[in-house]
Order: structure tokens, then sequence, then C-alpha cells
């Protein structure tokens, strides 16, 4: 994967043209980039409630106005219906359509709700000189539904998902203390070690991306995922919801260490 | 002001029972209490949304389901409705009545939010050795609304108001960490020496409180005071609310160190 050091800005305007359309995985190097998630005002209360309940795997970067795309928090002027390389369209809880440009499908009434993303921690550990397997062999995560159940809101429950990362023994507190800098993208690990006791019965298959390879004196070491908020979401079945294609990001104009907690 | 070393469960009860009905300063020592905020859910999301947009002012600890006054996350089986010593009720945002039981006022579309409060980063500093001159003097700090604007979030809107201490030169930097490891009670000043700089144009009038005596050598410190969310929602004059009376706060049973960010 080629690493494009451009600043977001002139990705984003890439992006926008339809130049780019593939995976954001090593674009806009050091910034950060989102979860993307757009639901009707209706829905839009129980959802920013869940997150609230919900911070370690719903972690709120940043919510628009209804009606309007702009994030102006995490970078002004760029517009959510057309920054991101590829989108998808649900309808009543199953997926419709797959785009690269959602303008004809907005709506007066759309709240876009932007969440922190693990590659900032990933960030974090790889600057703390962890090593992440997955990534030296080109595979994603290993990401599994737990026991663990979220704390409800309104219309939206279901159980925690989490991505698994080996860590060798030596280094988890380095891990920990890394990856907890960063509350808005998951911050420190939900769990450490035993896979059953939050409910994962079989380590070599997980329910998402790629089986993670465990070597000798590797500790498996687990964060909550951002795939958590659009299971809950799509499983309350919503009439209509936008996200964004998975690893298909939006790159957001704040560097990942303006993210780290004082 | 004696102190009261009970767990705060115990000292509910007592507030419950109209045994206790002053402030809270000095009871369910080492505990986080909090300020209470009721709207009704029409109001709710606007309120929620200002919330996450501003977390240094507006710290969220606590959103109740609607209808229900029961604070699970920071208190199980507590009663918000009963469980405060005084309560002000606002009428299109002025001041309707003082009660110690809001029970009677209670309706299904009542939404309570529990935000973080000052104590608990005053027994921050206290505990890395700062010492705090309105204690001291047993005064009230002094709070100013300032010239920075808070983020709107659909009908709310305003500005920040803080609150000073007068912190030694030599130890600034201690009392910045110190209440920066505490984002849920308005973590880190947002401001450090020149009033001015903020809109302040007079350091001896506080628009609230009392005025501090700055000693020699002292540098005024000001952080996100929780008089701000009271101060915005009461601004767009909303039907009904209830809020805590100055002082008289929630107990939680949430211990002021289990608030520490990682």
């Amino acid at each position: 994967m080629p690493i494009d050091h451009r600043h977001p800005r002139d990705i984003r305007t890439d992006i926008r043209a339809g130049r780019i359309t593939g995976v954001t995985t090593g674009r806009g190097s050091g910034f950060v980039q989102a979860n993307l998630a757009v639901l009707p005002k209706e829905q839009a209360y129980d959802f920013l409630l869940f997150c609230q309940r919900n911070p370690r795997p719903c972690p709120l970067l940043e919510v628009t106005d209804a009606g309007s795309a702009d994030p102006v928090g995490m970078a002004p002027g760029a517009d959510l219906r057309t920054d991101i390389p590829r989108y998808r369209i649900y309808r009543d809880g199953a997926l419709a359509e797959e785009v690269t440009d959602v303008t004809p499908y907005w709506r007066d009434d759309l709240v876009a709700f932007l969440l922190g993303c693990s590659f900032t921690f990933e960030w974090a550990l790889l600057e703390a000189g962890i090593p992440l397997r997955h990534i030296n062999r080109g595979q994603n995560v290993a990401m599994w539904r737990t026991s663990i159940e979220c704390r409800p809101a309104g219309i939206f429950h279901g159980p925690m998902v989490v991505s698994m990362r080996p860590i060798p023994a030596s280094m988890v507190a380095a891990a920990v203390t890394a990856s907890a800098r960063f509350p808005s993208a998951h911050g420190a690990p939900i769990h450490v070690g035993d896979p059953a006791a939050i409910g994962i019965k079989d380590i070599t298959r997980p329910d998402w991306g790629d089986a993670q390879e465990m070597e000798r004196g590797d500790v498996p070491v687990f964060w909550a995922c951002g795939v958590t908020p659009q299971a809950v979401a799509l499983a309350s079945k919503p009439a209509f919801m936008i996200t964004h294609s998975p690893g298909h990001m939006f790159l957001t104009d704040m560097p990942n260490a303006a993210l780290a907690a004082p």
C-alpha cells in the first residue's frame, strides 16, 4: 500500500473529483481518519445518547447540524456527501446501494456522525514501537461480537464488537498506555487475555476480518471496535442510513497527536 | 463546614427523608458530586448535542432515559426527584420555585442530565498539594461570563462561564496536570494568565461568587464552569426546566479517583 503524505485537504479534493475511489489506508498519514454514520433526525437523539453511553466503541468526534454536511469541528469546508471514496446506503437495515457520492440521497433532516477509528491508536502503537502483525501481513484485524452488552439507548441496543491484536507479553503494558492516551479513538483495551471471558469461543475464527496468527509469547489484546455503532444501528432496521464503505474512511484535518488526552 | 465521611448512599437517604436540606460541600468526601439539569425530551437533543460539542464546560456524566429519574450509571437505585437537597424550577427561563422534592413536577417526557462539577478537580488539586484560597477563606470561587463563545447546538448558544482560582506561579504546571486528569470534571484550565484575553475587564469584580484576593506571585487560572450549561439553557427560555440549587449537588456513588483519565 503506497503512503500518501499530502495534506488531507488535497486528498479530499481528489476524492471529491472521483480520482480516488479506493480504501484510505496509508493516505494523509498522521491525520485522524473517521467512521461515518448518517441517520435521520428522528433517530439521531437515540444514536447520540447511545454514543454518549458507550464511548469506548462509539467515540464521537463530530455531529453535524441537521441537514449540514460540513464537519466544521474536524475539517471545516469539507463536504461529507462527496469527500469519502465510497458509501453504503441502507434501507430498512439492509444494504441497498454502494456509491461514491451521496449528494442525490441527501435530505434536510439528516445528521452525520463522525466517530474515531482504530487507525489513530494503531498509529500510537507503532509510534511506541509495538509491532502490528496484521499490518505487516497486509491483513485486516480480526473482529468478534462479544458477550459484553452495550448500555442501550432508546431503539439502539446490542453487543460490543471488538478487534484483536496479538501483542508480545513484554509489550502489553506499553500497548495499554499508548492506546489509553487516545480515548477519542477507542482508547485502552477493553480486555487483555482469555477470549472466553468475553464470549469469544474460537480465537481462530473471527466474525469479521482475517484470523490472526499468534506467535509464541503473544497475548490476545482486545479493543472496542467502530463496527459496534454500525452493527447496533443496522440491527434496529432504520428506514434510511448512510455509512462509509469498510476501509473507505473520512480524512479529517486533525493530526492524530492532537487527539491525545492531556 | 463539617466533613461527612459516610457513603453517599447513606447521605442520600437522609436527603430523601428531608433530614438534610443544606449545601453538600464536605459531604460524601472523595465521591463525585454532580450538577443537575432536567429538560423535556423536546429540548434534550439540542442540549445533548451542546454538551457533546462543549465538553469542557459541559462534561456529561449521565443522561437518563426519558421519564426515568434513576441515574443507573452513576448511582443505581437513586431517585433524582428526591435525592438532592434543593431544586430550582424554571418556567419560560425564569425562576418560579425552589423546592426540596420535585416528584410532583415530574413528567414522562423529562430527561435528566448529570454533569461533572469543580469539586472533583478541586479535590485533585488539594491532593496534589495545591492551596485553594477560597476554601481556606470559606468563600465561593469567582466566576465570569467570558468572550469565548461556546459552539452552538440547535436552540442553545452563549458564552462560556469560567471560574478563577489564584495559583502560586510555581504550582501552575502542577495545577494544570492535576486537573487535566479529570476531563469529566472540566479538565485542564481553559486559560492561564491575562484576564483581558478572555474578555474579563475587572478581575476584582466577578459576575458570580466572591472576589478572590491575589497574593504576591499568584497567577489567575481559569477553568470552564458548570454554570455555563445552565446559563445557556435558561437563555433559550425553555418552557420548563429543573436544576439543583447552587451548592446543593447530587452525590453519586462514583469515587473521584474513578473519573481519572487513564
